[in-house]
């Protein structure tokens, strides 16, 4: 199924959204009510550029909850069971997100400005919802809204010469997950070592959909001879990274321990998050069933539209969420929740895919 | 632009997705992280026969919100500032929900079981996210979810016909925005009279996703003499009708009052709103800038991806947020928000479209 996808103002565009058009992009998807490029040239051409070369990312889809005020603080570790009490006022933490029952509402990158201002830059769901019902709710003194601040990604080997080109030498000094500032045009931008493959790279937060083109056309006059090109979340490459989609891989049904983040859920001020209480059931009795990567045998699968059952020849113990042919391990990889009594590392099951059944062996992520 | 639009997991299919692509749809939104059908022949002749026939819609994408548990009641009133307290146990209203500063977050349908037990059949935002936030917020004695609940409309003036004859002669008799059981195949599911068209109709909110396709099938078996065919909302006649999108012509930036609905922000339970204070306000100063229909001048315009510029020749007056050439209407019908210097009925003013400026006409909504 390739079907068309129609367009409306509810369907937000990006500030590149013009510049992916011009770069040939041939597919989208919708996140956060927003565009998202999912393939130039094609999936697998744009997995080979990626890891090869370096590749400019428009994800302004990853939206920014800014959090402004004295109870900021209090109000985000609410949100989470990771403990963020020594986080810097330059990092970055991956969080997931949980409501009352511990089930994962998104799976954010918090970006600590100060005590007092932070960012949670989104998965898809709106977000924003609950941290302000939370806030209206306890009545905390703290303000919340979507800035207008888009993330553009820059990936691959070659990322850290294109930084350094077009933003200073020193900016590829960053450490991973640590944030700073960067000049373009006289405005100033946060920049992190960060982003959604595991080639390496950048994410630069541009403050001002008005300032996204310039720097954009700035990456590409310098990346030429770098062989930059417009590129996006490539999902052969994301699944063998391991990285989770929210939306996909899991869900509101489930807890952080299910989706293998367990070593997010520790600390003493884990105890403020709203989701402590049924955290510590979870991790008491254990997840029944847990995230696992899957190598399934035989020929290319087509794209998992909706999930996969996964059997032990007689019964079912699992679905798979996410699913590529992965050239480099020349094998399909991927993503999927398995329950306890199956899901030790080298079992063998099936999974009944369209193309028919297929055997499968339960691996550790990443695909190594 | 017509992007092919790729599909995943977090893009969830509807209990109807496959009969869509039996029926020939042509193209797609993504509405509630769902997949919501646009076109099957084409939006004109989908139109056409959507005011002469019946059609059946897969409206799975408004998704229910259930509220379960003695405080269920008290936390609605809290979302909006319309008066529930009237409501009867077979009523459903449209209830514009803000937060604490008065901004849509949602312009969903409460549907009424008893005091203890609501449906909310929300827009296109997580509002979920809000409710679960506030009840948690607040400690309220109340369980939220998203039930396996998925409406099917059937539209047009045909509807009646229809849903008589199968799921009985008395099911018409039902009035506007009422529900009441039906029963098919030995299972109980709620009908309304409702829809998001004018030309009448009802609503099946489907109880489990196994149930759509044998409801889909009997009302097609049973409409062939009524030349019933697989339709969805149409951009032509939501606009003729005055139909706005959440989304589309109003989003968090615009109170109700802004949208038009400033007849639902009444009654003395509106102080139990939690954006009470903030529409109280407004409604004292008045909103700067209104929803209104504009009568576009010219030959057909393009569909409004974004938003269009409306001028009173010198400088910006407002934006057009959903736009399309009306056969009926013999001009391109609008929505938009103009501010209140020029907001007249009958005032023209210059909407900048893609083809060139164009004259318009302030009218009411509905068109007439």
């Amino acid at each position: 199924m390739q079907p068309v996808l129609s367009i409306s103002r509810r369907l937000r565009r990006t500030p590149w959204t013009d510049k992916n058009t011009a770069h040939g992009v041939k597919g989208y998807t919708v996140y956060n009510h927003m565009l998202l490029p999912t393939v130039f040239d094609s999936v697998e051409a744009d997995y080979h550029h990626l890891k090869n070369h370096v590749q400019v990312w428009d994800v302004a889809v990853e939206r920014q909850v800014e959090l402004n005020g004295p109870d900021a603080a209090r109000l985000i570790q609410m949100l989470t069971p990771r403990d963020l009490t020594k986080m810097k006022d330059d990092q970055c933490y991956y969080i997931p997100v949980v409501d009352e029952n511990g089930g994962m509402l998104n799976d954010p990158v918090a970006v600590k400005h100060d005590e007092n201002r932070w960012w949670i830059s989104i998965a898809d769901s709106d977000l924003i919802y609950w941290v302000k019902g939370l806030a209206a709710g306890k009545g905390l003194n703290v303000t919340i809204h979507e800035p207008d601040v888009s993330p553009l990604a820059i990936q691959g080997p070659k990322a850290d010469d294109l930084v350094a080109r077009v933003f200073g030498d020193d900016v590829p000094d960053l450490r991973f997950f640590r944030h700073r500032k960067i000049s373009f045009n006289g405005k100033e931008h946060t920049i992190a070592r960060s982003g959604y493959s595991v080639q390496g790279g950048f994410e630069i937060y541009v403050d001002g959909s008005d300032q996204g083109e310039a720097i954009w056309d700035a990456l590409f006059e310098a990346g030429e001879d770098l062989n930059v090109r417009a590129g996006c979340p490539n999902l052969i490459e994301r699944i063998e990274g391991g990285l989770l989609s929210y939306g996909n891989d899991m869900t509101i049904e489930n807890t952080p321990y299910e989706a293998g983040l367990g070593r997010f859920c520790k600390g003493p001020a884990a105890a403020g998050c709203i989701g402590a209480e049924a955290l510590r059931r979870e991790q008491e009795n254990g997840p029944k069933r847990q995230i696992r990567g899957l190598s399934i045998s035989g020929d290319s699968v087509p794209p998992c539209p909706d999930s996969w059952t996964i059997t032990n020849g007689t019964s079912e113990i699992g679905q798979v969420t996410s699913a590529a042919w992965s050239p480099d391990f020349n094998t399909n990889v991927a993503i999927g929740m398995v329950t306890r009594e199956h899901w030790d590392i080298g079992n063998v099951v099936t999974v009944k895919t369209p193309n028919g059944d297929r055997e499968a062996t339960i691996c550790k992520l990443p695909f190594k």
